[in-house]
């Protein structure tokens, strides 16, 4: 078998590191780059290396924004300053904001807590969110987590600290079924949970 | 919705120009970069914008080597030198030798023709064969491209340019049905070759 030049392996490397992509997509992604001619290799290269210097989380929030402003939720003014989102992460944040059903401002706090680990958060933005939560303006924080064992532990123990605060509501999404989704095929602590949380229809 | 900063815009449109990435997955691609510490990003875009100093294709076949080095396959004492596989590119090269049915040398074309194009081959490594089959080393070349009408075009385009060479073999790979394939499932073409190829089982 025909061994690939270093620099392609290591290509192939960085490749795969990125979110759904194995072995064979990243070769032929390296394969399809190497195809190329040169401007198009080092404009590519230059955007990645230039992020850092491009790009930053905004110091408000946490949202990526361009480098020395603040980020696009913080400046604009349609924007509910009453209510915090706390969401893990850049994805999760676009998928409240795909929701359309949310104007207030957010919280990225950077991660989440794993349970198994015994970091307890330091690498999380909690400085960011105390801040928040002591500025007075702030009247609910949702705690937009997943609802798996990491999200609720995070949610759990942000909850925690936000018990400080007693004038803030602290909520979270309900949980219950997906929309469009069959209940054959939910699991047993979803449906509970949806039939806890069950909403009256004819009131 | 909230708008990318134009640095991450910029790097979306970059990796879905990659293949098997669409908008979606370059999204999620450049959320997973941003996640990135400066340190990790710039060893990626620094490996991507050096592959034009570190890679270049053989002067001799046009497989991809270190620059300043023949490549692996031409600096081969193994190779059987006599014969000659011309592909379109890179991964018709590397499908080739994962057959592990071939020694010989290989030819990288960098394209094919496509017959509604006007281009009839100008950008194609024409010049790199015709030194190959004028070298009096190759005794056949085998013209391995795609059984699609760009591939059938470009070797009917050789076999034409390669007449001038009457004491070298010009072959083309077999057409049939793929191993493990269910006859039902074929094509009426690839029937059709399969028949007219077919080979005697019991002589």
């Amino acid at each position: 078998m025909l061994h690939y030049p270093e620099a392609v392996d290591q290509l192939i490397d960085e490749l795969r590191t990125l979110p759904g992509v194995g072995r064979r997509a990243a070769e032929r992604m390296a394969l399809a780059l190497l195809e190329r001619d040169d401007a198009s290799l080092m404009t590519l290269g230059g955007i990645i290396s230039a992020i850092p210097e491009k790009v930053w989380r905004c110091p408000e929030c946490g949202v990526m924004a361009d480098k020395g402003e603040t980020c696009e939720i913080c400046s604009s003014p349609r924007r509910d300053r009453t209510l915090l989102c706390v969401v893990e992460n850049m994805s999760q944040l676009l998928a409240v904001e795909s929701s359309c059903q949310y104007n207030g401002t957010y919280l990225v706090l950077g991660g989440h807590i794993s349970p198994i680990d015994d970091e307890l958060g330091t690498k999380l933005n909690l400085e960011g969110l105390k801040r928040k939560a002591s500025s007075g303006t702030v009247k609910e924080i949702i705690l937009a987590l997943s609802s798996d064992v990491e999200g609720r532990a995070t949610a759990a123990f942000l909850a925690e600290m936000l018990a400080e605060y007693p004038d803030i509501r602290v909520s979270r999404p309900a949980l219950g079924l997906p929309a469009g989704a069959n209940l054959s095929y939910a699991n047993a602590a979803t449906i509970g949970a949806a039939l806890r949380g069950r909403t009256v229809e004819n009131s």
